[in-house]
């Protein structure tokens, strides 16, 4: 989508920046004002085709929306217009740096053209997708906990398996980023497989779709319970430790992680 | 710090509510919108003094500030108040559902009055301080990752350890909340020379002070050269994994965690 450019030239003549922004996990009131800003200053946003439709089109910024799975190509993208002299934001959802695109494009720096390491690239952070379903249903990460990508696209199952083992074996809390896709449909009942045999017990888990918009869905129950098909691509999944407690009460329970253990 | 309550009995009577913000790090820019509305129709601020000292002071909001260490007091006073009839935001900083006050306030609610577990209680998420800090470097947290709690204030030290050994032998990067204190001022030491031991490389280790603040100081440097002096309560301490990679460039280097692992 591209606008007429009125202010390009002007704003390619101050030096090019890179910023690698995230937006949050939808809403609006969940994007910070330094995100904000820089979407303001910003002649060229890129990205994924459903985070860059979170941009208002206006005069000045041309919009570069890009499929799933070209990260590299999205990244590079950017640092060859930032090199030009644009002023490029790089939106992802959630944190940039939490399974986004802050990786992606400094895989492309140290690759790439010499030059490009020495932009002015920044990250800005953003309310990542574990977190923001966490707070909509209490403090399940509350205690230590750990972050994983079921996704094997990028890297073996079995190292996946192994990391599991040893996150309930740590007893840490766990966020669990891209359990399951249409071109990944078996991955994450193998997860859940694994982890209903080594917990052995009635830990709550959270499926929580599309937290803060309209198509918001969280479901709690005990892991034992737990179904492949629960989970999604817009789903976050998160899983208590040993310790994680529900708190009965009218409407949907409270689930929550004590500060405390005691050996 | 009180003022003068002009609106307190009007809102008083619209029924009580109780929030759970994160303020972020430290700069309002990393505070979101959503939060700001929260605490602009407060009548009650409650936090640790720091925090609270974040919050400007207006006509019908009391600000009550209390000392470290004291959360579950709080959590029964920002409960009671709610209870009465006050829009209560307990405020900390980052992220409430990490290392902060959420689970306090779900603590004292099961252990409290039962009409407390009826109140209307929300979590609002903020910019965790270690995705602030890795921000900042650039995308350590890249790949899968853990976030432990290095304070033994309220868990055992030897679970500290064995989550330290765990979490390198998964080959998580590494997010340490609390790393060392006054009160605490060994632990940080042996966690480092048990780090050292087990990596056994020079993965790159980051100490990221007051990040977002004017007394913000970011150092990274490889694992065996880290002191624990390098570290206070003002600092999260982030660890990569084995695959972490520092981009050298004019200026401090970048560190990011790359989205693969080949086996």
């Amino acid at each position: 989508m591209t606008f007429p450019p009125a202010r390009e030239k002007l704003q390619r003549r101050a030096g090019g920046t890179l910023v690698i922004a995230g937006l949050g996990p939808g809403h609006v009131n969940l994007i910070t004002p330094e995100v904000s800003t820089a979407l303001a200053a910003a002649t060229d946003v890129i990205g994924y085709i459903p985070y860059v439709a979170r941009i208002a089109p206006r005069p000045g910024l041309t919009l570069h929306a890009s499929d799933n799975r070209v990260e590299i190509d999205r990244a590079q993208h950017a640092l060859q217009l930032a090199s030009e002299g644009c002023q490029v934001v790089v939106v992802s959802s959630g944190d940039p740096g939490v399974f986004a695109m802050a990786s992606a494009v400094f895989e492309a720096v140290e690759a790439g053209a010499p030059e490009w390491r020495n932009l002015d690239i920044r990250v800005l952070p953003g309310i990542t997708a574990m977190l923001a379903a966490a707070a909509r249903c209490g403090a399940p990460l509350g205690h230590d906990f750990c972050a994983i990508n079921l996704s094997d696209n990028l890297k073996p199952w079995s190292l996946i398996e192994k990391r599991l083992r040893l996150a309930v074996e740590a007893d840490f809390a766990m966020g669990f980023y891209n359990p399951r896709s249409n071109a990944r449909p078996e991955g994450f009942g193998r997860a859940l497989t694994l982890l209903k045999q080594i917990c052995r017990d009635q830990r709550p888990i959270i499926f929580a779709r599309a937290v803060s918009t309209e198509a918001e869905v969280i479901k709690i129950l005990p892991l034992q319970d737990a179904q492949p098909d629960m989970a999604d691509m817009r789903t976050v999944v998160l899983l208590g430790s040993s310790t994680t407690r529900l708190i009965e009460r009218a409407g949907p329970p409270l689930v929550y992680t004590p500060r405390s253990v005691s050996l």
